[in-house]
């Protein structure tokens, strides 16, 4: 598989490297060129490398390094913006065979990881030691915690318990030069020197490769937690209810809104049998302890309920509160099950506008006549409307980008940024562009600049220095 | 009072500015040239000028930048580690003048400030709206935001809330250049770009000079907390039940260490006539809704008793609570009251640690001949060794500055860091420096001078590039 070598590049990775470590095989590497963002451009790979301990990912920096080749590092390649797509003459390195959990420490509430560990894995690792790591994109039964740290992943707890960075203590890193530098700290509390540790989250591998990761963990939650979910009419009642919800005080675990088309994608799919006869619901999760868990519940209902909700109720079968938040987790592979292409959406806004934003893009999608399916974390304002168009048909392609577009522009408008969760990659960077502002910008790319002066970490992607 | 004007510098800050903006009369300069670290060095400054908008924080950098001259940006100089103090030939840019409270907003959960609001101001002003400002160093009496967010400052909160940079969604800085930039975001989660926020937050003004703070809020705690106290013979027994109490799960709102000494002083100050016969006490509070918190409160009451207390017990009187929290946070003042030097040490360790490293520090006490008073925000493992010296007494204080190094030596001999929230400044510099290494310190310096070229922002500090 590895006999064909295209390169001088690839004669030098194969000779720093112990065996089985650079793929050249055109139909293996193929497979390697892009994330689940179908729409984001990618280019042509010299060879995938796939290192197994932080010593050769800093072989396969220098290699690369020194011939000025771009480096595009990749997690399980489940992004939705491009980030970990290849550019054209790169060596693409994925973390996927360094995935040790290397320490799970419960007296100091810690967990070091290499960064090809799925999220899944380290949480199921952790809870039995009754240790929680909250961050759940909904791609964590197959997305690696290099890759959460490199976009900082959101998910369904984010809206009480923060997002990725809010649990990444320490990295290693590999940087530009192929140097290993170890960045953070193991304690709770820390302020020496700028947090680099938070400029790495989310910077897409432009800064720094992520070669270990120590994340914080909280005790696991022991209650068993209430859903309330909603029915509503309109779309625009369903954000009229979050907001309500939010303004009132009250603090879900979890707050999800999915509509009609995406319940019904999930059902054709699993055969969940969900209600489809409403616009969207609304899932709230509240994991207080009992009985504030039952006010809590209690107050949400009413606040769905003044919203307009055609029906409300408190779950009391666990069984079916699982099967509704396992539908919402569902939702995308779902649509992908349609067989259409499908372009997504990440915009988050202001809490108070999420009923106006709704409207927004149910306008939108009538008049580009686009399909969009829409799911949201609604408590956090961040919105996941999902454009479908036919493979091959270039017209609905063109309608879809349009529509892409014109969210972008209505969220920006508002008061709302472009991506929550998702990342920058190559799908939002003129989006970002427009929110940052030149100043800003120019600031961004100053950093960049200082971390990677050759510009070989992942060019083109955020700040897009190409 | 701003007749006198030594030179170019003050004529073009008077010239750039409205009246009253420029003070140049030694003695008002002079109270303005350090902060309360006692032992840090400070240099005499051209002039002090009090900006009362953006702009004019412009204006100022922009004659600064143009002659080279550092600016060192201020709150309210109730620093601990020198980050504040002038450098020779600076202009001091005090922010006291830019108090507004621009903003509260229930529904998104948020505040705008200007960088001169007194925290307990915030958090007093949130509190009639029924939000909360979790943020809560022991300075909140008097330390602003804009100093807070510079330090990343730390509390009593953060073992449960996290710390000032978990409250920080937007800034707007004035950059090296004298350009206004707005950072951040107001939306809930975001990833647009490098997290620039999270780099300013901390930086101690050598990155940026912030001019309005965008915090987000909490819904107001409702219960009534309840709290544990312990009285231990040793402060290892001390340290032995705080790693218990994280052991095990617990989760205390609130988790504070007083030693003997510390709690004489604030006897002697305010005549609180707290109990003087343990070698220490530890408060701990629980904030959980009802009856989880009586079990809480056992559950940690257990864990005291099992470390060996001499004495616990749930305080049920809410005023007895509030006067033990009240001299946790008196301790510092009431030392100053005893009229001596005093060096403030703020090293964090893993809390696994801390019973270890609080035998070191009596172990240093003893070696060196030093008093040494001890309060700690212990769950979080983050101690403040208190160094005493008779002013004048320079064979004392070449002891205690010793005794000082050896604890910074211990802490990161033990996995700990120099400074768990008091800042780099100029007095963690040395240890700063030690704990990073010199690749990562490389790394440091590269973002600071991408951000600042000409090294004119608090030159000297945080990563001592003078």
């Amino acid at each position: 598989m590895t006999t064909v070598v295209p390169d001088e590049v690839a004669a030098e990775l194969l000779a720093a490297l112990p065996p089985r470590r650079v793929l050249t095989d055109p139909d293996t590497v193929r497979s390697y060129l892009h994330d689940e963002a179908e729409w984001a451009p990618y280019g042509q790979a010299i060879a995938v490398v796939r290192p197994e301990s932080t010593d050769e990912v800093a072989a396969v920096v220098r290699v690369c390094a020194r011939h000025r080749v771009p480096v595009v590092p990749r997690g399980a390649g489940t992004g939705l913006s491009g980030g970990a797509n290849a550019v054209a003459g790169c060596v693409v390195l994925t973390t996927e065979k360094m995935n040790a959990i290397l320490e799970i420490n419960g007296p100091e509430r810690l967990a070091v990881v290499q960064p090809g560990v799925v999220n899944d894995t380290l949480r199921a690792a952790v809870r039995q030691e009754r240790l929680w790591y909250p961050p759940d994109p909904a791609s964590a039964p197959w997305s690696t915690i290099g890759g959460n740290v490199a976009t900082n992943a959101g998910g369904l707890c984010c809206v009480k318990y923060g997002v990725t960075r809010d649990y990444v203590l320490a990295l290693e890193v590999v940087t530009a030069a192929g140097e290993v530098l170890r960045l953070g700290r193991r304690t709770a509390k820390g302020v020496a020197g700028y947090d680099l540790v938070g400029l790495m989250v989310g910077s897409e591998g432009t800064l720094g490769v992520i070669t270990e990761v120590t994340v914080k963990l909280r005790p696991l939650r022991t209650t068993e937690p209430r859903t309330v979910v909603g029915f509503f009419d309109t779309l625009e009642a369903t954000g009229e209810a979050v907001a309500r919800v939010i303004a009132a005080g009250l603090q879900p675990a979890a707050f999800e809104l999915i509509d009609r088309f995406s319940l019904k994608a999930v059902n054709a799919w699993k055969h969940a049998g969900l209600p489809e006869d409403s616009a969207a619901l609304l899932l709230a999760q509240t994991d207080l302890p009992e009985p504030a868990a039952a006010q809590e519940a209690d107050a949400i209902l009413a606040e769905f309920t003044a919203a307009g909700a055609t029906d409300a109720m408190q779950s009391t079968d666990p069984a079916e509160a699982d099967a509704l938040f396992e539908a919402r987790r569902m939702v995308y592979p779902a649509l992908e099950q349609l067989g259409q292409a499908m372009l997504t959406e990440d915009v988050c806004l202001p809490r108070q506008k999420l009923a106006e934003m709704i409207g927004r893009i149910v306008e939108i999608g009538e008049r580009r006549g686009v399909q969009i399916a829409t799911v949201a974390h609604a408590g956090d304002g961040n919105l996941h409307p999902l454009m479908l168009t036919p493979h091959g048909d270039e017209e609905a392609k063109r309608r879809a980008q349009g529509a892409f577009d014109d969210i972008v522009a209505a969220a920006l408008e508002m008061g709302g940024t472009v991506t929550g969760e998702h990342g920058v990659g190559l799908l939002k960077m003129p989006g970002m562009t427009q929110e940052l502002g030149p100043g800003v910008l120019a600031l961004q790319r100053s950093v960049k600049q200082a971390l990677d002066p050759h510009n070989i970490l992942n060019p083109g992607k955020v700040v897009g220095l190409a």
